[in-house]
Protein backbone atom coordinates (compact mmCIF):
# COMPACT_ATOMS: atom_id res chain seq x y z
CA UNK A 1 0.00 0.00 0.00
CA UNK A 2 2.45 2.66 1.35
CA UNK A 3 4.67 1.24 -0.57
CA UNK A 4 3.34 2.44 -3.72
CA UNK A 5 3.57 6.30 -2.53
CA UNK A 6 7.41 7.97 -4.05
CA UNK A 7 6.19 11.50 -3.36
CA UNK A 8 4.08 13.08 -0.91
CA UNK A 9 3.53 16.49 -1.13
CA UNK A 10 2.23 18.73 2.23
CA UNK A 11 0.77 21.85 1.76
CA UNK A 12 1.01 24.11 4.95
CA UNK A 13 4.23 23.87 7.01
CA UNK A 14 2.54 24.36 10.51
CA UNK A 15 2.89 22.13 12.88
CA UNK A 16 0.24 19.19 11.60
CA UNK A 17 1.95 19.61 8.42
CA UNK A 18 5.36 19.62 9.18
CA UNK A 19 4.95 17.06 11.40
CA UNK A 20 4.29 14.97 9.00
CA UNK A 21 6.95 15.73 6.51
CA UNK A 22 9.12 15.40 9.01
CA UNK A 23 7.94 11.69 10.19
CA UNK A 24 8.17 10.69 6.16
CA UNK A 25 11.75 12.02 5.97
CA UNK A 26 12.86 9.87 9.13
CA UNK A 27 10.73 7.02 8.72
CA UNK A 28 9.37 6.22 5.32
CA UNK A 29 12.69 6.17 3.21
CA UNK A 30 11.31 5.25 -0.05
CA UNK A 31 8.90 8.35 0.26
CA UNK A 32 10.23 11.70 -0.49
CA UNK A 33 8.72 14.81 1.19
CA UNK A 34 7.68 17.75 -0.57
CA UNK A 35 6.69 20.75 1.76
CA UNK A 36 5.06 24.01 0.72
CA UNK A 37 4.03 27.22 2.64
CA UNK A 38 2.63 30.44 0.98
CA UNK A 39 4.63 32.87 3.56
CA UNK A 40 8.02 32.63 2.46
CA UNK A 41 9.56 33.08 6.16
CA UNK A 42 7.83 30.05 7.04
CA UNK A 43 9.11 28.69 3.72
CA UNK A 44 13.01 29.58 5.34
CA UNK A 45 12.12 28.13 9.14
CA UNK A 46 10.91 24.95 7.51
CA UNK A 47 14.13 24.82 5.42
CA UNK A 48 16.29 25.51 8.67
CA UNK A 49 14.43 23.33 10.66
CA UNK A 50 15.09 20.34 7.89
CA UNK A 51 11.45 19.65 8.12
CA UNK A 52 11.34 17.88 4.65
CA UNK A 53 13.29 16.68 1.90
CA UNK A 54 12.46 19.51 -0.56
CA UNK A 55 10.60 23.05 0.52
CA UNK A 56 9.04 24.42 -2.76
CA UNK A 57 8.44 28.01 -3.52
CA UNK A 58 5.95 27.27 -6.06
CA UNK A 59 2.63 25.36 -4.78
CA UNK A 60 2.00 23.79 -8.50
CA UNK A 61 5.80 22.38 -8.65
CA UNK A 62 5.20 21.22 -5.27
CA UNK A 63 2.48 18.88 -5.98
CA UNK A 64 3.23 17.64 -9.90
CA UNK A 65 3.64 14.22 -9.94
CA UNK A 66 3.23 13.70 -6.16
CA UNK A 67 1.32 10.34 -5.32
CA UNK A 68 -0.23 11.75 -2.67
CA UNK A 69 -1.26 15.46 -1.45
CA UNK A 70 -2.25 16.54 2.08
CA UNK A 71 -3.81 20.27 2.65
CA UNK A 72 -2.45 21.40 6.23
CA UNK A 73 -4.29 24.72 6.06
CA UNK A 74 -6.99 26.35 7.01
CA UNK A 75 -10.22 24.64 6.23
CA UNK A 76 -11.90 27.68 4.01
CA UNK A 77 -8.49 27.41 2.13
CA UNK A 78 -9.19 23.87 0.48
CA UNK A 79 -11.62 24.91 -2.35
CA UNK A 80 -9.14 27.24 -3.88
CA UNK A 81 -6.55 25.43 -3.24
CA UNK A 82 -8.30 22.50 -5.16
CA UNK A 83 -8.70 24.63 -8.00
CA UNK A 84 -5.39 25.88 -8.12
CA UNK A 85 -3.53 22.27 -7.65
CA UNK A 86 -6.29 20.43 -10.19
CA UNK A 87 -4.07 21.36 -13.41
CA UNK A 88 -0.88 19.82 -11.90
CA UNK A 89 -2.06 16.48 -10.77
CA UNK A 90 -1.12 13.50 -11.88
CA UNK A 91 -3.87 10.94 -12.72
CA UNK A 92 -4.06 8.54 -9.51
CA UNK A 93 -3.41 10.84 -7.09
CA UNK A 94 -4.54 11.06 -3.94
CA UNK A 95 -5.41 14.30 -2.37
CA UNK A 96 -6.67 14.29 1.63
CA UNK A 97 -6.41 17.07 4.70
CA UNK A 98 -5.98 17.33 7.99
CA UNK A 99 -9.18 19.48 8.63
CA UNK A 100 -11.35 18.86 11.97
CA UNK A 101 -14.07 19.48 9.58
CA UNK A 102 -15.02 17.09 6.93
CA UNK A 103 -18.40 17.48 4.59
CA UNK A 104 -16.93 20.79 3.13
CA UNK A 105 -13.99 19.64 2.01
CA UNK A 106 -15.46 15.95 0.42
CA UNK A 107 -17.95 18.26 -1.22
CA UNK A 108 -14.88 20.59 -2.73
CA UNK A 109 -12.72 17.96 -3.95
CA UNK A 110 -15.58 15.30 -5.37
CA UNK A 111 -16.68 18.44 -7.42
CA UNK A 112 -13.11 19.75 -8.25
CA UNK A 113 -11.29 16.33 -8.97
CA UNK A 114 -13.54 14.35 -10.84
CA UNK A 115 -12.62 10.60 -11.36
CA UNK A 116 -9.33 10.19 -11.48
CA UNK A 117 -7.77 12.06 -9.32
CA UNK A 118 -8.89 10.66 -5.68
CA UNK A 119 -10.30 12.63 -2.49
CA UNK A 120 -9.81 11.14 0.71
CA UNK A 121 -11.08 12.62 4.12
CA UNK A 122 -8.62 12.88 7.15
CA UNK A 123 -9.11 13.89 10.27
CA UNK A 124 -6.19 12.96 12.44
CA UNK A 125 -6.74 14.13 15.71
CA UNK A 126 -3.42 15.46 17.50
CA UNK A 127 -2.02 18.42 18.41
CA UNK A 128 -0.43 20.43 20.79
CA UNK A 129 -0.62 24.08 22.00
CA UNK A 130 2.44 24.98 20.47
CA UNK A 131 2.01 26.08 17.27
CA UNK A 132 4.50 26.10 14.22
CA UNK A 133 7.47 24.68 12.40
CA UNK A 134 9.87 25.00 14.95
CA UNK A 135 7.33 22.58 17.29
CA UNK A 136 7.30 19.89 14.50
CA UNK A 137 7.87 16.43 16.16
CA UNK A 138 7.97 13.12 14.41
CA UNK A 139 6.42 11.50 16.52
CA UNK A 140 3.47 13.50 17.50
CA UNK A 141 0.83 11.55 15.61
CA UNK A 142 1.94 8.37 17.58
CA UNK A 143 -1.19 6.64 19.47
CA UNK A 144 -3.45 9.23 18.48
CA UNK A 145 -6.97 8.80 16.16
CA UNK A 146 -7.10 9.45 12.69
CA UNK A 147 -10.97 9.83 11.46
CA UNK A 148 -11.04 8.54 7.95
CA UNK A 149 -13.89 9.53 5.75
CA UNK A 150 -15.47 8.33 2.81
CA UNK A 151 -19.03 9.22 0.85
CA UNK A 152 -20.54 6.86 -2.31
CA UNK A 153 -17.70 9.00 -4.35
CA UNK A 154 -14.63 7.79 -2.35
CA UNK A 155 -12.33 5.33 -4.66
CA UNK A 156 -11.88 2.21 -2.07
CA UNK A 157 -8.26 1.68 -3.43
CA UNK A 158 -7.41 5.14 -2.55
CA UNK A 159 -8.80 5.07 1.00
CA UNK A 160 -7.44 2.19 1.79
CA UNK A 161 -3.99 3.59 0.78
CA UNK A 162 -5.00 6.77 2.40
CA UNK A 163 -5.44 4.50 5.57
CA UNK A 164 -2.45 2.72 5.70
CA UNK A 165 -0.50 5.82 5.41
CA UNK A 166 -1.53 7.26 8.77
CA UNK A 167 -1.36 3.69 10.62
CA UNK A 168 2.37 3.80 9.34
CA UNK A 169 2.67 7.22 10.97
CA UNK A 170 1.70 5.90 14.06
CA UNK A 171 -2.54 6.28 14.20
CA UNK A 172 -5.51 4.06 15.03
CA UNK A 173 -7.64 4.59 12.59
CA UNK A 174 -11.58 4.60 12.24
CA UNK A 175 -13.61 5.46 9.02
CA UNK A 176 -17.19 6.73 8.81
CA UNK A 177 -19.60 9.05 6.45
CA UNK A 178 -18.39 12.75 6.38
CA UNK A 179 -21.58 13.64 7.77
CA UNK A 180 -21.21 11.23 11.29
CA UNK A 181 -17.84 12.88 11.75
CA UNK A 182 -18.65 16.51 11.70
CA UNK A 183 -21.81 15.84 13.94
CA UNK A 184 -19.78 13.98 16.12
CA UNK A 185 -16.70 16.21 16.24
CA UNK A 186 -19.60 18.71 16.95
CA UNK A 187 -20.27 16.97 19.84
CA UNK A 188 -17.02 16.18 21.00
CA UNK A 189 -14.97 18.68 20.25
CA UNK A 190 -16.50 21.98 18.52
CA UNK A 191 -19.35 22.68 21.41
CA UNK A 192 -17.06 21.67 24.48
CA UNK A 193 -14.70 24.87 22.63
CA UNK A 194 -17.54 27.03 22.43
CA UNK A 195 -19.52 26.00 25.95
CA UNK A 196 -15.69 26.99 27.70
CA UNK A 197 -15.17 30.29 25.68
CA UNK A 198 -19.45 30.70 26.57
CA UNK A 199 -18.13 30.50 30.58
CA UNK A 200 -14.88 32.09 30.35
CA UNK A 201 -17.03 35.44 28.69
CA UNK A 202 -19.38 34.77 31.94
CA UNK A 203 -17.32 34.85 34.03
CA UNK A 204 -16.26 38.59 35.76
CA UNK A 205 -13.19 39.75 35.34
CA UNK A 206 -13.32 41.05 39.32
CA UNK A 207 -14.48 37.52 40.40
CA UNK A 208 -11.37 35.76 38.20
CA UNK A 209 -8.62 35.76 40.65
CA UNK A 210 -10.83 33.46 43.58
CA UNK A 211 -10.79 30.92 40.64
CA UNK A 212 -9.38 27.18 41.70
CA UNK A 213 -8.71 24.47 39.33
CA UNK A 214 -12.79 23.89 38.55
CA UNK A 215 -12.76 27.42 36.40
CA UNK A 216 -9.36 26.85 34.85
CA UNK A 217 -10.25 23.33 33.95
CA UNK A 218 -13.14 23.93 32.83
CA UNK A 219 -12.14 26.95 30.61
CA UNK A 220 -8.33 25.37 29.24
CA UNK A 221 -9.99 25.05 25.85
CA UNK A 222 -10.53 28.58 25.69
CA UNK A 223 -7.38 29.82 24.94
CA UNK A 224 -6.87 28.24 22.00
CA UNK A 225 -5.70 30.27 18.72
CA UNK A 226 -9.44 32.13 17.46
CA UNK A 227 -8.33 31.90 13.81
CA UNK A 228 -7.72 28.32 14.31
CA UNK A 229 -11.57 28.33 16.06
CA UNK A 230 -13.25 30.76 13.21
CA UNK A 231 -12.13 27.88 10.85
CA UNK A 232 -13.84 25.18 12.63
CA UNK A 233 -16.81 27.30 13.51
CA UNK A 234 -17.58 28.85 10.15
CA UNK A 235 -16.94 25.19 8.54
CA UNK A 236 -19.71 23.09 10.37
CA UNK A 237 -21.93 25.61 11.92
CA UNK A 238 -24.80 23.79 11.94
CA UNK A 239 -23.52 20.45 13.79
CA UNK A 240 -22.10 23.33 16.31
CA UNK A 241 -25.28 25.50 16.64
CA UNK A 242 -27.61 22.01 17.00
CA UNK A 243 -25.04 21.32 19.99
CA UNK A 244 -24.85 24.62 21.63
CA UNK A 245 -28.97 24.23 21.92
CA UNK A 246 -28.42 21.37 23.53
CA UNK A 247 -25.77 22.43 26.01
CA UNK A 248 -28.53 25.62 26.14
CA UNK A 249 -31.49 22.68 27.19
CA UNK A 250 -29.27 21.00 29.66
CA UNK A 251 -28.23 23.94 31.86
CA UNK A 252 -32.15 25.25 31.41
CA UNK A 253 -32.97 22.57 33.70
CA UNK A 254 -30.24 22.54 35.87
CA UNK A 255 -31.40 26.19 36.38
CA UNK A 256 -34.97 25.34 37.29
CA UNK A 257 -34.02 23.02 39.21
CA UNK A 258 -31.77 24.85 41.15
CA UNK A 259 -34.18 27.77 41.60
CA UNK A 260 -36.83 24.84 42.51
CA UNK A 261 -34.58 23.48 44.93
CA UNK A 262 -35.26 20.42 43.11
CA UNK A 263 -33.27 17.94 44.78
CA UNK A 264 -34.45 14.95 42.93
CA UNK A 265 -34.07 16.39 39.88
CA UNK A 266 -30.35 17.79 40.66
CA UNK A 267 -29.39 14.83 41.84
CA UNK A 268 -30.37 12.99 38.37
CA UNK A 269 -28.49 15.73 36.60
CA UNK A 270 -25.59 15.43 38.67
CA UNK A 271 -25.76 11.50 38.77
CA UNK A 272 -26.27 11.22 35.23
CA UNK A 273 -22.76 14.02 34.30
CA UNK A 274 -20.76 11.95 36.79
CA UNK A 275 -21.58 8.81 35.22
CA UNK A 276 -21.04 9.57 32.10
CA UNK A 277 -17.98 11.55 32.66
CA UNK A 278 -16.52 8.29 34.61
CA UNK A 279 -17.66 5.93 31.91
CA UNK A 280 -15.66 8.48 29.52
CA UNK A 281 -12.62 8.22 31.45
CA UNK A 282 -12.68 4.72 32.53
CA UNK A 283 -13.26 3.97 28.33
CA UNK A 284 -9.99 6.05 27.65
CA UNK A 285 -8.13 4.28 30.21
CA UNK A 286 -8.82 1.06 28.98
CA UNK A 287 -7.63 2.15 25.18
CA UNK A 288 -5.06 3.54 26.67
CA UNK A 289 -5.62 7.08 25.29
CA UNK A 290 -5.29 8.78 28.17
CA UNK A 291 -3.22 11.89 28.29
CA UNK B 1 -4.01 35.08 68.64
CA UNK B 2 -3.88 31.40 68.15
CA UNK B 3 -1.74 31.13 71.34
CA UNK B 4 -4.96 32.00 73.28
CA UNK B 5 -6.27 28.92 71.61
CA UNK B 6 -6.11 25.49 73.82
CA UNK B 7 -8.69 23.50 72.04
CA UNK B 8 -10.07 23.06 68.93
CA UNK B 9 -12.99 21.00 68.07
CA UNK B 10 -13.67 19.99 64.65
CA UNK B 11 -17.07 18.44 64.03
CA UNK B 12 -16.99 15.89 60.60
CA UNK B 13 -13.84 13.64 60.06
CA UNK B 14 -14.10 13.77 56.29
CA UNK B 15 -11.09 14.60 54.05
CA UNK B 16 -11.29 18.51 55.15
CA UNK B 17 -12.38 18.14 58.88
CA UNK B 18 -9.42 15.01 59.24
CA UNK B 19 -6.65 17.01 57.60
CA UNK B 20 -7.42 19.89 60.38
CA UNK B 21 -7.42 17.85 63.05
CA UNK B 22 -3.94 16.20 61.79
CA UNK B 23 -2.52 19.21 61.22
CA UNK B 24 -3.18 20.89 64.63
CA UNK B 25 -1.69 17.26 66.31
CA UNK B 26 1.31 18.01 64.27
CA UNK B 27 2.49 21.55 64.42
CA UNK B 28 0.32 23.45 67.12
CA UNK B 29 2.16 21.78 70.14
CA UNK B 30 -0.04 23.88 73.00
CA UNK B 31 -3.61 22.99 70.69
CA UNK B 32 -5.26 20.21 71.96
CA UNK B 33 -7.00 18.37 68.45
CA UNK B 34 -10.50 17.15 69.12
CA UNK B 35 -12.61 15.52 66.68
CA UNK B 36 -16.13 13.95 65.81
CA UNK B 37 -18.40 12.41 63.23
CA UNK B 38 -21.36 10.96 63.51
CA UNK B 39 -20.79 7.82 62.24
CA UNK B 40 -18.98 4.94 64.33
CA UNK B 41 -17.30 3.45 61.44
CA UNK B 42 -15.75 6.59 60.75
CA UNK B 43 -14.84 7.73 63.97
CA UNK B 44 -12.91 4.03 64.11
CA UNK B 45 -10.95 4.88 60.93
CA UNK B 46 -9.85 8.36 62.55
CA UNK B 47 -8.96 6.60 65.48
CA UNK B 48 -6.95 4.00 63.54
CA UNK B 49 -5.35 6.69 61.72
CA UNK B 50 -4.59 8.89 64.41
CA UNK B 51 -5.56 11.83 62.80
CA UNK B 52 -6.96 13.84 66.04
CA UNK B 53 -5.71 14.08 69.97
CA UNK B 54 -8.80 12.55 70.98
CA UNK B 55 -12.00 10.97 68.67
CA UNK B 56 -15.21 11.74 70.81
CA UNK B 57 -18.32 9.83 70.19
CA UNK B 58 -20.32 12.73 71.22
CA UNK B 59 -20.87 16.10 69.96
CA UNK B 60 -21.39 17.88 72.92
CA UNK B 61 -18.60 16.33 74.60
CA UNK B 62 -16.83 17.25 71.80
CA UNK B 63 -17.44 20.75 71.57
CA UNK B 64 -17.78 20.98 75.25
CA UNK B 65 -14.99 24.20 76.86
CA UNK B 66 -13.38 24.39 73.23
CA UNK B 67 -11.87 27.83 72.12
CA UNK B 68 -12.86 27.38 68.18
CA UNK B 69 -15.10 25.06 66.88
CA UNK B 70 -15.13 24.09 63.16
CA UNK B 71 -17.66 22.34 61.00
CA UNK B 72 -16.80 20.32 58.42
CA UNK B 73 -19.88 19.20 57.46
CA UNK B 74 -22.29 19.62 54.68
CA UNK B 75 -23.66 23.41 54.89
CA UNK B 76 -26.80 21.86 55.25
CA UNK B 77 -26.44 20.04 58.52
CA UNK B 78 -24.93 23.66 59.89
CA UNK B 79 -28.28 24.70 61.30
CA UNK B 80 -29.52 21.90 63.27
CA UNK B 81 -25.74 21.25 64.47
CA UNK B 82 -25.57 25.20 65.55
CA UNK B 83 -28.71 24.46 67.42
CA UNK B 84 -27.48 21.53 69.16
CA UNK B 85 -23.93 22.51 70.07
CA UNK B 86 -25.15 25.55 71.36
CA UNK B 87 -25.75 24.86 74.83
CA UNK B 88 -22.08 23.10 75.32
CA UNK B 89 -19.91 26.29 74.09
CA UNK B 90 -18.32 27.82 76.61
CA UNK B 91 -18.47 32.04 76.04
CA UNK B 92 -16.00 33.35 73.86
CA UNK B 93 -16.39 30.28 72.01
CA UNK B 94 -15.11 30.58 68.22
CA UNK B 95 -17.31 28.55 65.52
CA UNK B 96 -15.85 28.89 62.00
CA UNK B 97 -17.11 26.18 59.26
CA UNK B 98 -15.24 24.93 56.00
CA UNK B 99 -18.35 25.34 54.00
CA UNK B 100 -18.48 26.75 50.10
CA UNK B 101 -21.14 28.40 50.77
CA UNK B 102 -20.81 31.45 53.34
CA UNK B 103 -24.95 33.60 53.78
CA UNK B 104 -26.58 30.62 55.03
CA UNK B 105 -24.30 29.84 57.62
CA UNK B 106 -23.86 33.47 58.29
CA UNK B 107 -27.74 33.87 59.33
CA UNK B 108 -27.93 30.47 60.67
CA UNK B 109 -24.98 31.01 62.98
CA UNK B 110 -26.19 34.93 63.81
CA UNK B 111 -29.75 34.09 65.00
CA UNK B 112 -28.44 30.88 67.21
CA UNK B 113 -25.35 32.26 68.80
CA UNK B 114 -26.35 36.11 69.41
CA UNK B 115 -23.31 38.27 71.49
CA UNK B 116 -21.38 35.53 73.19
CA UNK B 117 -20.52 32.89 70.91
CA UNK B 118 -18.92 34.43 67.62
CA UNK B 119 -19.44 32.91 64.49
CA UNK B 120 -17.32 33.87 62.08
CA UNK B 121 -17.23 32.12 57.96
CA UNK B 122 -14.35 30.19 56.87
CA UNK B 123 -14.04 28.62 53.12
CA UNK B 124 -10.69 27.18 52.36
CA UNK B 125 -10.49 26.96 48.92
CA UNK B 126 -8.49 22.98 49.32
CA UNK B 127 -9.36 19.80 48.67
CA UNK B 128 -8.51 16.36 46.45
CA UNK B 129 -10.73 14.58 44.66
CA UNK B 130 -9.58 11.69 47.37
CA UNK B 131 -12.55 11.86 49.75
CA UNK B 132 -12.34 10.67 53.40
CA UNK B 133 -10.48 10.63 56.64
CA UNK B 134 -7.95 8.04 55.33
CA UNK B 135 -6.57 10.21 52.90
CA UNK B 136 -5.98 13.50 55.42
CA UNK B 137 -2.91 15.26 54.44
CA UNK B 138 -1.60 17.84 57.45
CA UNK B 139 -0.57 20.13 54.30
CA UNK B 140 -3.87 20.16 52.42
CA UNK B 141 -3.96 24.11 53.11
CA UNK B 142 -0.53 24.71 52.24
CA UNK B 143 -0.10 27.56 49.65
CA UNK B 144 -4.12 27.86 49.29
CA UNK B 145 -6.71 30.36 49.79
CA UNK B 146 -9.06 30.79 52.17
CA UNK B 147 -11.56 33.24 52.33
CA UNK B 148 -12.81 34.65 55.09
CA UNK B 149 -16.47 36.15 55.32
CA UNK B 150 -17.46 38.98 57.90
CA UNK B 151 -21.11 40.89 58.28
CA UNK B 152 -21.80 43.75 60.42
CA UNK B 153 -22.57 41.74 63.13
CA UNK B 154 -18.99 39.63 63.34
CA UNK B 155 -16.36 39.99 66.06
CA UNK B 156 -13.83 41.32 65.09
CA UNK B 157 -10.84 40.11 67.57
CA UNK B 158 -12.78 36.55 66.75
CA UNK B 159 -12.50 37.22 62.40
CA UNK B 160 -8.69 38.41 63.54
CA UNK B 161 -8.07 34.97 65.51
CA UNK B 162 -9.72 32.57 62.96
CA UNK B 163 -8.08 34.48 60.15
CA UNK B 164 -4.69 33.68 62.13
CA UNK B 165 -5.67 30.13 62.65
CA UNK B 166 -5.69 29.67 58.54
CA UNK B 167 -2.90 31.39 58.38
CA UNK B 168 -0.91 29.18 60.80
CA UNK B 169 -2.36 26.46 58.47
CA UNK B 170 -0.69 27.46 55.49
CA UNK B 171 -3.24 29.51 53.88
CA UNK B 172 -3.39 32.60 52.44
CA UNK B 173 -6.15 34.89 53.42
CA UNK B 174 -8.55 37.35 51.92
CA UNK B 175 -11.58 39.08 53.75
CA UNK B 176 -14.91 39.69 52.39
CA UNK B 177 -19.04 39.88 52.93
CA UNK B 178 -20.98 36.50 52.99
CA UNK B 179 -22.95 37.96 49.77
CA UNK B 180 -20.04 38.93 47.70
CA UNK B 181 -17.98 35.82 48.94
CA UNK B 182 -21.36 33.80 46.93
CA UNK B 183 -21.56 35.91 44.25
CA UNK B 184 -18.11 35.02 43.72
CA UNK B 185 -17.82 31.33 44.13
CA UNK B 186 -20.77 30.87 42.04
CA UNK B 187 -19.11 32.71 39.48
CA UNK B 188 -15.56 30.97 39.35
CA UNK B 189 -16.93 27.28 41.01
CA UNK B 190 -20.80 26.55 41.05
CA UNK B 191 -21.47 27.63 37.93
CA UNK B 192 -18.80 26.28 36.07
CA UNK B 193 -19.07 22.53 37.97
CA UNK B 194 -23.04 23.20 36.53
CA UNK B 195 -21.38 23.98 33.23
CA UNK B 196 -19.60 21.08 33.08
CA UNK B 197 -22.01 18.89 33.94
CA UNK B 198 -24.27 20.44 31.28
CA UNK B 199 -22.05 20.11 28.69
CA UNK B 200 -21.53 16.34 29.52
CA UNK B 201 -25.35 15.50 29.80
CA UNK B 202 -25.83 17.10 26.43
CA UNK B 203 -23.11 14.73 24.79
CA UNK B 204 -24.45 11.87 23.21
CA UNK B 205 -22.91 8.45 24.45
CA UNK B 206 -22.01 6.99 20.95
CA UNK B 207 -19.93 10.36 20.24
CA UNK B 208 -18.21 10.31 23.63
CA UNK B 209 -15.31 7.87 22.32
CA UNK B 210 -14.25 9.91 19.73
CA UNK B 211 -13.33 12.68 22.40
CA UNK B 212 -9.81 14.20 22.94
CA UNK B 213 -8.77 16.25 25.87
CA UNK B 214 -10.74 18.99 25.00
CA UNK B 215 -13.91 17.22 26.11
CA UNK B 216 -12.15 15.65 29.23
CA UNK B 217 -10.80 18.99 30.69
CA UNK B 218 -13.84 20.64 29.89
CA UNK B 219 -15.66 18.07 31.86
CA UNK B 220 -13.29 17.20 34.54
CA UNK B 221 -15.21 18.62 37.50
CA UNK B 222 -18.28 16.57 36.94
CA UNK B 223 -16.70 13.87 38.20
CA UNK B 224 -17.68 15.40 41.27
CA UNK B 225 -19.65 13.61 43.53
CA UNK B 226 -23.25 14.60 43.44
CA UNK B 227 -24.26 14.80 47.37
CA UNK B 228 -21.09 17.47 47.64
CA UNK B 229 -22.81 19.38 44.57
CA UNK B 230 -26.02 19.17 46.31
CA UNK B 231 -25.15 20.94 49.12
CA UNK B 232 -23.55 23.79 47.85
CA UNK B 233 -26.73 24.14 44.57
CA UNK B 234 -28.95 23.98 47.47
CA UNK B 235 -27.36 26.72 49.67
CA UNK B 236 -26.66 29.01 46.77
CA UNK B 237 -29.68 28.56 44.23
CA UNK B 238 -30.13 32.40 43.52
CA UNK B 239 -26.50 33.43 42.15
CA UNK B 240 -26.20 30.08 41.01
CA UNK B 241 -29.00 30.53 38.84
CA UNK B 242 -28.11 34.05 37.94
CA UNK B 243 -24.78 32.54 36.43
CA UNK B 244 -26.01 30.07 34.74
CA UNK B 245 -28.52 32.61 32.68
CA UNK B 246 -25.11 34.22 32.49
CA UNK B 247 -23.78 31.48 30.42
CA UNK B 248 -26.69 30.82 28.57
CA UNK B 249 -26.61 34.39 27.44
CA UNK B 250 -22.87 33.68 26.08
CA UNK B 251 -24.14 30.53 24.28
CA UNK B 252 -26.62 32.14 22.62
CA UNK B 253 -24.37 35.02 21.26
CA UNK B 254 -22.02 32.10 19.99
CA UNK B 255 -25.34 30.33 18.47
CA UNK B 256 -26.55 33.55 16.54
CA UNK B 257 -22.97 34.29 15.30
CA UNK B 258 -22.64 30.92 13.90
CA UNK B 259 -25.76 30.01 12.64
CA UNK B 260 -24.87 33.69 10.36
CA UNK B 261 -21.48 32.80 10.13
CA UNK B 262 -20.44 36.25 11.90
CA UNK B 263 -16.77 36.06 11.43
CA UNK B 264 -16.54 39.65 13.03
CA UNK B 265 -18.74 38.41 16.10
CA UNK B 266 -17.52 35.52 16.16
CA UNK B 267 -13.76 36.45 16.32
CA UNK B 268 -15.01 38.89 19.14
CA UNK B 269 -16.25 35.91 21.02
CA UNK B 270 -13.65 33.95 20.59
CA UNK B 271 -11.08 36.32 21.34
CA UNK B 272 -12.18 37.86 24.35
CA UNK B 273 -12.70 34.60 25.84
CA UNK B 274 -8.34 33.93 24.91
CA UNK B 275 -7.67 37.15 26.61
CA UNK B 276 -9.46 36.44 29.93
CA UNK B 277 -8.54 32.60 29.88
CA UNK B 278 -4.71 33.93 29.15
CA UNK B 279 -5.00 36.91 31.75
CA UNK B 280 -6.63 34.05 34.66
CA UNK B 281 -3.62 31.91 34.11
CA UNK B 282 -0.98 34.58 33.81
CA UNK B 283 -2.22 35.93 37.40
CA UNK B 284 -2.23 32.32 38.85
CA UNK B 285 1.31 32.06 37.31
CA UNK B 286 2.39 35.13 39.02
CA UNK B 287 0.38 34.10 42.47
CA UNK B 288 2.08 31.27 41.95
CA UNK B 289 -0.85 29.55 42.97
CA UNK B 290 -0.69 27.06 39.74
CA UNK B 291 -1.30 23.39 40.67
Amino acid sequence: MVKDLRKISVLGMGLLGASITLRILRSLSNVKAFGYSHRASTRKKARQCGVADIIVDDMGKCVADADMVILATPICTFESIFEEIRPFLKEGCIVTDVGSVKQLPHKWGEKTFGKKIHYVGSHPIAGSEKRGVEFARDDLFVGSLCIMTKSAKTNAKALAVTKAFWEELGCKTSVMSPSEHDRTLASVSHVPHVTAAALMNATGEKEMKYAGKGLTDTTRVASGAPSVWMDILLTNPENTARGIDRVIRELTKFKTAVKNKNEKQIDKLLSKAKHDRDALINYKIKKKELF
